[in-house]
């Protein structure tokens, strides 16, 4: 039985992941041999050396060439990823401020920049203030425009596929404007807004505490009340980008949850909702009883929400983020009971420690996301170019 | 710049692919020739040529040689899947009637088993129940062992990975048995034990009214209520395999929705739950008003815990089944609206009109789904065979 069992066409699928597999196994690591990452990668040794070759000529990749002198044979040059080849930006635009990151194409963040909103401004003031941001973002890392791979905008409220959150948002006026033809409009590379809540979700996999779990509920905890869902290793948007907003129905509790510490008796009126949790949470640490009791009633009603979400999807992990979540030395143990209470199977509760960064880090590995794919279609291209010379 | 590309184990990955997406072509449409099957998988001619002539040495296709004679060139002979080659099995060992349904490897049907069991069997009555109707399966279609490709069985109650059901299920003492090790000891085959709402998820993606759906939420509507989710073209087990079982929490009412339309005034006493809930959907539709509140308040319940899966999960179809779906003329309208009071997005509802064979239908596609697998290794080896002589 004889006969070519691939042809030309077969095999560009095949290069495909050949080529993203040498990325994938020089990324986060040291710089490596031909063997080194031939051993890897599983692929052929002159397959990856074709495929290191491009690389560098596409400027993704620099040679180390051998130091010193080896007794023992001929000394292996090295390759090592170009992090620097390209840069991605990750903003999160909340209802009092504006975080962005910039961060290389490995994710190391090379700045940071943080300013202040008022809760009240109104979108036009708000999406100028994430101009100025992304600006300083320019500035201060010294980066053209065509440096910057992706730009993604965490927001509040359900994002649908163009962008927009025309369902809900906190965010004043916001549901009107079109955040990503704005963003498009000034900088050249691929913009993606999404939902805040998924966005963290998303961060926790990443780099937070939920690192081994492919089946997470996150659940953001403060004086709003969100979900962001990973299952089976992917986040779930929803068919129309709505999906985690079970927050909304009633009768699972969020709506009023955070009212609870909010109306504690002997909180002082004059300080904003916020600074009253945070008030409430203290003084219950120090055993005031009425603060513990609002603490307790308080995770009663988010215990009802999560409840929902687990008996829903049996996920491995629920990780507690969100303002609240400083406080999770109060919330955690009588949020496992709780669930133990209401659920079939209670799945491990981690406490965030991520802290504010969180959806601006998820934001980040969205546009991560989008330099991968842009680095595998312009390297297939490539090694079609290299194969057809 | 020259070198292979391509080495003997990056080649078997394509092999996989290319096998598969032959069977794929020739399943499920007329009898083909090498040059259709081509242009359907995208694959060259001699690529198509080994494959299809490996699967007629294997017993998985078979070769119509051309009829008559042709004017214009040699008429090709064409392929046909065996679809005889193998055959699986699916069974919904319910509270009251087992169902089997036999299928070849295209999934037709070509047997049905029914048999009544007592609510209150005790385990081993009800294992030997379903033992006497596989029996009955091998018998009148004249399997030996050897054909059965794949036995899945649909239980009541989240099943575990083991396919145990022991954290809760309505089958008397089902919890303490362990159904897959005393089939396996019965039959050759792989055996698989699932839950009976995401069976029938499953059965109405692969033949009901979700077809053209990735993202479902069955809801099993009957005297009991539960659910089955498909996220992605994928049935969510969850991670303990204890998915959709939101009908635990008492907040979202699916525990007491039924109890409208068994406690609806006027019902003859004697009857059963079952028999009650049928007798107020039928006097409901002939006017009688006590009978439309027992309706419209059991369908404001029900409203409850499907709002809280689609506002977690934002589907694009929520589906309607169990026995109550007899009756979707009067539920379907009612939950729209109620949806509509409690959801951000309501997805479209449409009525499951698979009858009571949902669950059995589900369990045969699973079945199926093993017969693919091993279709694909053992060709797979096939393949690395010829290609080794």
């Amino acid at each position: 039985m004889t006969g070519p069992i691939t042809t030309g066409t077969d095999l560009a699928r095949l290069r495909e992941l050949n080529s993203l597999s040498v990325v994938r196994a020089l990324r986060g690591n040291p710089p490596s041999t031909v063997t080194e990452l031939a051993s890897r990668t599983g692929l052929s040794r002159p397959s990856v050396d074709l495929i290191t070759q491009i690389l560098v000529s596409e400027g993704w990749a620099t040679v180390i060439e051998p130091t010193g002198s080896s007794v023992v044979g001929r000394p292996a040059r090295r390759y090592q990823f170009n992090a620097a080849a390209g840069y991605v930006i990750g903003v999160d635009v909340g209802v009092h401020k504006i975080l962005g990151l910039v961060a290389d194409l490995d994710g190391t963040v090379v700045h940071t920049v943080r300013r202040q909103v008022a809760p009240d401004a109104d979108p036009q003031v708000r999406l100028a203030a994430l101009d100025r941001a992304i600006a300083d973002c320019f500035t201060k890392t010294k980066l053209a425009p065509d440096d910057l791979w992706a730009l993604t905008v965490g927001v509040t409220g359900p994002v649908d596929a163009t962008g927009r959150t025309t369902l809900f948002t906190p965010l004043p006026g916001w549901s009107a404007v079109d955040p990503v033809a704005y963003l498009t409009a000034r900088y050249p590379c691929p913009v993606y807004v999404e939902n805040d809540c998924k966005l963290a979700a998303v961060a926790e996999r990443w780099h937070g505490v939920a690192q081994d779990a492919d089946d997470i509920v996150y659940v953001l905890a403060g004086m709003r009340t969100g979900a962001g869902l990973i299952l089976d290793g992917t986040l779930r948007r929803g068919y129309g980008g709505a999906a985690g907003e079970i927050g909304a129905l009633r009768a699972v509790r969020w709506l009023t949850a955070p009212s609870h510490l909010e109306n504690c008796p002997g909180a002082p009126e004059t300080i904003s909702p916020d600074d009253k949790a945070a008030w409430v949470f203290t003084t219950a640490r120090a055993g005031n009883a009425d603060a513990q009791t609002a603490v307790r009633r308080y995770v009663r009603d988010l215990a009802v929400g999560a409840a929902a979400l687990v008996l829903a999807l049996d996920p491995q992990v629920v990780v507690l983020g969100g303002g609240f979540s400083r406080s999770a030395d109060l919330i955690l143990e009588p949020l496992h009971r709780e669930l133990q209470r209401l659920c079939l199977r209670v799945p491990e509760i981690r406490a965030s420690t991520l802290g504010d960064e969180s959806v601006a880090l998820g934001a980040l590995r969205l546009s991560l996301d989008e330099a991968d794919q842009r680095m595998l279609s312009t390297g297939l291209s490539a090694l079609s170019a290299a194969r057809r010379s």
